[in-house]
């Protein structure tokens, strides 16, 4: 499991007065950094192997601006060219959103799916729960 | 169903040279107005009546900056309190994107859902497909 | 005068029930898709040929979720290999927002700037005020 | 003066590779919580005492992802009702931008400035640098 640790944005709260909905989304994306470092150790933006092909999130509770929010992230399946991350986002102890994101291994110059090789996926595996 | 248009921003682009996938989810958030407006027909963000349970999306094309998007959006269904809002993404005769946001009638004084009443139930059966 | 129509989004908005100062530069640069296109007709991101030096922003209202905003932009001034963008948000027929960006062509293989030739400058020229 | 980490966000990159202009804005914000705290330690939402008169930034350098990024955050003008903010990015040792903003204190209740009391114009001098 990876944790990383977001300082909510005041320009990520919205007129409700708590962080807004899609906000989240984009903090499950930048927590996923460690696991794009599975397949691009140095984040290599011009060979890129990961695409997304899905993403959902549940919101439990509200998220507020003035607390650190932590984000705890994992690999909840590995399939043949495709791997699912499950991340929480929790704030004063309380986990207020979890979230799914469906990633697939893939060769942008082919602009098709590519399998995870053995090595790969036994990284992955090292992330499960 | 509701359409609206969207000219993608540069600002939305990302290194990997299309529409960042977090995007997604804040253009669908902003096609969803016209649905807000079924609940509160001026936008009054000091009664406001919804809040978001879920949001999922799918990707199944890539986006681009330079083109126009057009974003359709339907009630897919409609519960006791809470309903689901679908959405598409479609760019060139494409639908790139599809998407699926659960929203409850809700009290943001009381903190808890709200029936929707059968005025609001028909409204909204109004804008399914 | 280039003159844009942007519909504010609720993620756009913060917890002061307004339109988040940072997301006028977003429009702004959002905005500026007709200019990049006298440089780039097809906005081809591969040989993107401008670069971003500056970017100000002066805020004389709060803008707004609900209603539709206005941006006028023109060129307000234009050197050698650089030139001057200056945009307004319009809102409810008041100037909410007045920015202005410096914007060099400039040649990212080289990563140099490049002198505006004859032909840019009467292109640009024609969008002064 | 304060000092800030930032993790670079993928969806903060855009096509040209690198961070986009108007991210920076963004993180300049985020940096300023503690000067806001200046002002309302518990960061209280609904009494906020500040609003933004105007923002300016210099690109000098590309900023990237991958890296952290530093931001220095500094007291540089202080009025009578407002004070000024100036803020750099730092990464790999570099100066890649700097920034102003003019902070005005501020009655949302009576939408109109406040002169800072001198106990802020201490605490606001603390700050200098």
């Amino acid at each position: 499991m990876f944790t990383e640790v977001i300082q909510p944005r005041f320009s990520e709260t919205d007129a409700l007065g708590h962080i807004n909905n899609t906000v989240v989304a984009v903090w499950f994306e930048a927590c996923r950094t460690p696991i794009f470092q599975i397949f691009t150790p140095e984040l290599d933006l011009k060979r890129w192997p990961l695409i997304v092909a899905s993403i959902a999130v549940d919101f439990k509770a509200q998220l507020h601006y003035g607390s650190e929010v932590e984000v705890r992230s994992w690999i909840s399946r590995i399939g043949n060219s495709s791997f699912e991350v499950t991340q929480q986002a929790w704030q004063h102890g309380h986990c207020c959103a979890e979230g799914k994101a469906a990633l697939v291994h893939f060769d942008y110059q082919l602009q098709k799916a590519k399998a995870l090789s053995p090595a790969l996926k036994a990284a992955l595996e090292q992330h499960t729960l």
